[in-house]
């Protein structure tokens, strides 16, 4: 395997680590094991765990904005943009159920452990919501785009949370229901 | 102190630490160095940390029931009632901007470990769930009582994800409001 491939590999493994079962919980041997090459390749690659952290959170905007660049893409209208974004919980609903939304978990846990990480993985959070908000002026909010972005991201970390706690696939699909129909009042038949 | 006060400091301390840092983060040192004191009289009390998350969870549950107990009592209608558990976003939000959600965190966190206290966790949850729906039942909402309280418990909740990953407090007082208004249309009046 190459010098480069080890490295994604290495990152793609503790990304999944870490939305499993959390960053402070995921060790060096952890990820070392699951990528299954010695300890001296592993540490060629990353001195800390810091540094992979890093790379996750890196790999995780750079998957992020292509998707987003993908919905943009794929839909003609704002309003259908917008729609794709609320059906990422059924699309993920079986991840969503075991371990939460993968950007809230991680930014509720770097919050908490005062990581110098966190700035940058609210990252995260702001390109959901800069392209959220640009779509809802596109529908014609430009006042409200912002505070209508926002309240749809809450309202996404919301379900995430409580299927999840209650492991409820039947509440992520009634609640996006109500996502949508709340979505309606906005879009002029867009 | 006495023996129950020593317990009794523990655990307050404890829950405070697991809110703060999260529960993995929190070592036993951390712990006994905050309460102050020594090692010896510390573990007669617990021998691990399992022991004092199942202790912490019981205060979270008991401290709970008397909060929903007291907002019960104090309140005339059942909207009055569902009003003070919105109105906890503003009473909390200090704390919340910095930590998020108490019981959100922590049966996250516990997902992610595969804890086994997890199920009591949820319970917190549920406590809250239970007493809502009882509220949205005695506004005459028998048949979506527990929609109702699920999609309010969910909104709470990404409200408090949000605005401690933005750290916006203007963010909790604009979604309370819009909660006050979804509110509105539920209680005919009362």
């Amino acid at each position: 395997m190459s010098r480069q491939s080890t490295r994604d590999l290495i990152i793609a493994t503790a990304d999944q680590l870490f939305y499993q079962h959390g960053f402070e919980h995921t060790s060096f041997a952890h990820i070392a094991d699951a990528v299954n090459i010695s300890r001296g390749n592993f540490y060629y690659h990353f001195k800390t765990k810091d540094e992979i952290l890093a790379a996750v959170i890196n790999l995780r905007l750079a998957n992020t904005q292509a998707m987003l660049d993908k919905w943009y893409s794929e839909a003609k209208t704002p309003a259908d943009r917008i729609r794709s974004f609320i059906n990422i919980l059924i699309m993920n609903q079986v991840k969503i159920l075991q371990f939460g939304c993968p950007v809230g978990t991680l930014t509720t846990e770097l919050s908490k452990l005062n990581h110098t990480a966190l700035d940058d993985a609210n990252q995260l959070f702001n390109l959901f919501r800069i392209w959220l908000k640009n779509q809802f002026r596109e529908l014609g909010h430009k006042k409200n785009a912002d505070k209508l972005a926002m309240h749809l991201l809450a309202r996404s970390q919301g379900v995430a949370n409580l299927a999840s706690a209650f492991n409820d696939k039947k509440f992520i699909q009634q609640e996006v229901k109500q996502l949508h129909e709340w979505l309606e009042q906005y879009t002029n038949n867009n």
